[in-house]
């Protein structure tokens, strides 16, 4: 069913652990899909905090214009998500981020996708430059096409 | 930035209404990308329930396998989301629905998607045929590609 | 088992309806405890918007500082909430909000709680005084012991 | 404001880690009060999981009957919280269950709060005698009243 072979953990440069919470699953026993997305963004949230220093609450923010989910199997609290996170496209304001969701100890994803967001003036909405320093962290951090 | 045109309501067969919720905005002061999913998990299981007479506690659950979603324009609370439901391909076990979410009086939508998902047995987790009233039902939402 | 009798509707002088969401069921099949909290705020901040013209993103905020719910009957998707709102004490900057659940036609509720709020400056984070505007729609709308 | 004074660390016999995530953050910058009942609910469910053994999939189901949270001071992504959970009363079917939110390395709680949940058959609804075994991890890890 699933249209894509599942990603290993080598294809991502940089990993977070994400404990589930009891609420994030639904009524079929499992955690809810919209929830992946809210993994996909702590993940890249995190991966930003901690290497290029981002500051949440300052004059720029980053607005997420598509994301994409394929769901291979199941993930049920009390699972702890490991979360890859590797760079794809960059471009002048936009940034392509890869999320590999890996349950437990597992070495292939039980969930795999992707968002583009584009750095933004948090007054006026407008698209601005992504930093130089956080250009070289990005460049760093690109996803392993290979692995 | 958006790779997309936004969609029309006159795209979608079918609507329901789905209020905002304070907790829905994030520190950007907009709704986080994760629960425009969340809608359109909501928008679809309500078309479900009304439609179809579908039974949430039964013993056949459907599964998503992929979900997509542009962001063409922010939505905040307290606006209500107005969400378009109509269907794409129908397989033997698999749907794809299209879902547009449009800002209270908007004739177009602020974002829009889609999900594949697949109908199985509770127990197994096995794919199961689509019944065959679930099929008539679907037919007649079909997403108006030309609107 | 509650330690509490349910409240009727006649106790709360304003509603307002939220319809349940899919991802709003967990594990067990019904609406997580911590959703009602979110369903208070959302009641609590619909009424400021519409009755007081509240404005989220303004200098002032409302921060929470104590919260309780006692739980009598399940709700669970596809119910609508409809959420009574009215007053109990209010001070100088605080306010007590209580709120009453209603699933669907019920009359009596399914939840019930309250919180305090504090009318708070959003730079300094220190207490302001409630304004006068507002203080004479809380009274207006003052919850009804005796019903 | 607070009514309450903050609780030590020490007061808690059982801790667990609880990162915030992007989505946890509402409008005003800050973890929204909803979620900490949320963590409340997961740090529980992991104590009942890790020190009882507890299968949320079985034929026996926790429901809460009330809940409590007293706010001292705000939490923000991305801060990780540490919830120290306790026992306070213990009846045939009922358990009170206290937890103190603390951020990071603080030593006194963010938040502290408590709820009662009564343990019931899945199918009927109705409350049955708490497990002998469970019984005595709860005596184990009683709250500590005077730390």
């Amino acid at each position: 069913m699933p249209r894509v072979s599942a990603h290993r953990r080598a294809r991502y440069p940089w990993f977070v652990a994400i404990p589930t919470r009891f609420a994030d699953n639904d009524a079929y026993g499992h955690v809810n899909n919209a929830h992946y997305h809210a993994f996909f963004d702590t993940a890249v949230s995190l991966f930003l905090a901690r290497e290029c220093g981002a500051d949440f609450s300052g004059p720029r923010i980053d607005a997420i214009v598509e994301n994409h989910c394929s769901y291979l199997r199941p993930i049920a609290f009390p699972d702890t998500v490991h979360a890859g996170v590797g760079l794809g496209e960059v471009g002048r304001s936009s940034a392509r981020f890869e999320i590999g969701l890996f349950a437990n100890e597992d070495d292939t994803a039980s969930a795999q996708g992707w968002f583009v967001q584009v750095r933004c003036d948090r007054a006026s909405g407008q698209p601005v430059e992504i930093e130089a320093d956080w250009r070289a962290v990005f460049a760093r951090h690109a996803i392993r096409e290979g692995a």
